[in-house]
């Protein structure tokens, strides 16, 4: 973790932040359609899960199991996609989406599928906050 | 682990088995046009990556950098994307993709993009042969 990091742009503009784990900031993204998070590493400069360090590496992954439970909870998905594609934002990140058979999506996974459809105001203030409640941030 | 494991039949038709890590059995999925490696952890009835015992969790994520490192260094790609996804197959498995921004789907992601591009006999055995040297299975 780094005093200096910052968010990539792209992830900025597209999701909201719901808040910190020990290594990870953790987003959820604009997109009404899937509940979707997102954990980024705090870390610069890395673009691949195997560069992080052997710390960093076990607690990603627990941060990626609490959240992936706590999704499972939440929100009670026929499935979870779990992924760190990144093929367009270079700064790691795994995007954690609870999937429904009844998605617009389904079965395919949901990236470059169809435009994201905003949540109100009200309706994201809700979700991250039950969220940082369940995940104790 | 479980002696029982089997693979499901899907996996089993559009994967060459590459062989088994302690954990997970390795697959070379036969489409010619994405370096594409996927990790079956050994147990039976598994859906998620946080439904895996600790020990088991671990070693996915050792097997899951092991195999990166593996394939960056053999493929030199430009991004790996690493993915549970498993909407349609219930199995736990792992994909492990080598893209290059040259590739046919880049930079969208490469599942449900194209039909795949078998290899050659020849072409499919001198991969494994070279993964397994590399993988040290």
């Amino acid at each position: 973790m780094q005093d200096s990091f910052e968010l990539h742009d792209r992830l900025q503009q597209e999701c909201l932040v719901v808040g910190d784990l020990p290594l990870s900031r953790v987003l959820l993204m604009n997109d009404s359609q899937y509940p979707w998070l997102i954990l980024v590493p705090r870390c610069n400069d890395i673009r691949e899960i195997y560069q992080l360090a052997q710390d960093d590496r076990q607690q990603l992954l627990a941060e990626s199991c609490q959240l992936a439970e706590t999704m499972q909870q939440m929100f009670q998905p026929d499935k979870l996609n779990i992924a760190a594609i990144g093929n367009l934002v270079p700064q790691l990140h795994v995007h954690h989406v609870a999937r429904f058979e009844s998605d617009v999506a389904w079965p395919a996974p949901i990236w470059g599928k169809s435009s994201a459809v905003p949540y109100s105001e009200a309706e994201s203030q809700a979700l991250v906050s039950r969220l940082r409640a369940l995940l104790r941030i």
